[in-house]
């Protein structure tokens, strides 16, 4: 069984070690970080991705700087310029930067970041695991979009956290694995992952999620999100719309999994969420290597899309479970109050 | 501008040309079969592909082997059994074979074939283009899956035609193209179709058609069938039930397209249509090159799906539209009374 991590510190010497994103499924590569350059570079091209995963990344880079010359503020805002819209990352660097200037003050915050993080998955999972035996009973079948795992988030992960804790727990039947073109998270990372726990499991082409859902072998649809509207819209990778719309067909309940943090009260609905159009390139390839259509194509290649919440049967955070979710019941689960007199 | 043809016959010397389907987009190889053992290995390697022009080169398949020493029935029962779900080769070849033992009357009769399916593609784009622009008005961006083009009908084809006919009449906004995973026939031979006939078009991945429906971008949803049930249930490409479900949920016409012969009496709905489950390493892979997924595995590759009648706004046949398609609809378009004193 290959082991599956994002990032790992190692003290001796001082090392930020990655398993390379870019090279899986087919070369399991670890990097090794040893100055700020060369995990900046690995952050700008992606061999370390996922908002969680980042941010611990960003947190223990900021304790390497400190071990290789650099300043906190200056280490955690080098780290955080490579993806600039990945907040987590800068989020997590400038918090262990506040925690001093000694290295081992920096690496206890690194630490515990990781640790909340892991705390955050497993709760998740237990909360998602907990919903889908009350809702369907068990074992069931769990279909799944893009990559949620360790891969992304360094602790058990989202959704796929949810399928691990069902397949811990002997009631996990199979995890059906959307490939998610064009990039494939699903059947490059997911499938990865759910090889080296060993979990029953099958990738299947994105257009066939519907087919399967309808012949009953789904019991449950569960995704991550990249961001949560106020209202309970959800923006998600390409692709998720349509098996939110096909599961209310057929009465299968559709589960976001994600932290507290990933819903922003300042979005108030899906129309608002702006959709990167991504380069037209990925569409046209796969895999980064094959050629599929005449190289001069137009294409079109929306990254995310938006499942509004009546379509959504609860959203799962580490907090616990969010039903049937509308303004007032996520404000509550935020501990907002929605009354402009309260 | 590319030529796009599938099949082509040629007098001197008796030759039946194809464009090599499996070398498209990259590569436009014209291959020039002089005798039945060329032709039927073509025939196997899906060098042509698609139930009319399968039939076609049936049809002069059987005049190529007058030519060269077969007896009409042995060349028309050597090709047939190269594709034997293939029901147009087998009978379009044995219609030929059924004219007669001379060269000049099989010519006949093989150019009768074509010439019938070249006005049933016509007659399709017609219908399907006036009933477009009644429910909807001109321009219309209109969204496909598969290929359903010239290279699968050798006409202009069945949905790819509807379109065809609304560009020629200057009322196409755009084609979006599903670019129909695993195969890719939507990315490799539809885009090249699109491209070589100057259509406006968009390549997109297939989990991107639900975004773009709800966005407003798509005006109508057209698609093929491989079998039409006897209720009006529709088999298809693997992706085409969930576009269907999509479509429904914002009030996109959903029309499938395809000739009569299609349409099988003897199904009565879409649950007696068996689906094939193709080799897992169509999905493990993409362009028979590129690897996906860790190389073991598993994979679930359904080549269809079925699109239930009440989600289906019409049928177009070259006779013309089915509306809101039903057993008794569809009986009445075939001319056959439902009714069993009748």
């Amino acid at each position: 069984m290959d082991d599956v991590f994002a990032v790992r510190w190692s003290d001796d010497p001082p090392t930020v070690r990655l398993l390379d994103q870019t090279r899986l499924p087919h070369t399991t590569r670890v990097l090794e970080c040893r100055d700020i350059p060369t995990l900046a570079e690995a952050i700008r091209a992606l061999r370390v991705r996922g908002a969680p995963a980042l941010g611990v990344a960003g947190a223990y880079g900021v304790v390497l700087g400190a071990h290789t010359g650099w300043g906190p503020v200056e280490a955690a805002a080098e780290l955080a310029r490579q993806r600039p819209t990945a907040v987590n990352l800068g989020w997590a660097a400038e918090r262990v930067a506040a925690a001093g200037s000694a290295p081992a003050a920096l690496l206890a915050e690194a630490r515990r970041i990781e640790a909340e993080n892991d705390v955050a998955c497993h709760d998740m999972g237990r909360h998602g695991a907990d919903l889908i035996g009350e809702l369907i009973g068990l074992p069931a079948g769990v279909l799944t979009h893009c990559n949620t795992g360790t891969l992304a988030c360094q602790g058990i992960g989202t959704a796929f956290g949810v399928a691990r804790t069902l397949f811990d727990r002997g009631a996990l039947a199979r995890l059906w694995i959307d490939e998610t073109r064009p990039l494939l998270q699903g059947a490059r990372l997911t499938a990865y992952e759910a090889r080296a726990l060993g979990m029953p499991h099958a990738v299947i082409v994105d257009g066939a999620a519907g087919s399967l859902i309808a012949r009953g072998e789904v019991d449950v649809v569960a995704v991550g999100a990249d961001r949560i509207a106020a209202n309970g819209d959800v923006a998600n990778k390409i692709g998720t719309y349509p098996l939110a719309v096909v599961a209310a067909r057929h009465g299968v309940p559709f589960l976001v999994v994600a932290p507290v943090s990933t819903i922003d009260p300042a979005t108030p609905d899906g129309a608002a969420i702006p959709i990167e159009e991504r380069d037209p390139e990925e569409v046209r390839t796969a895999a980064g290597e094959a050629a599929l259509t005449p190289a001069d194509s137009p294409a079109a290649n929306p990254a995310f899309d938006v499942t509004p919440a009546e379509l959504v049967t609860a959203i799962v955070t580490e907090r616990g479970v969010v039903h049937e979710p509308g303004a007032a019941a996520i404000a509550a689960h935020l501990g907002v109050s929605t009354d402009p007199a309260g």
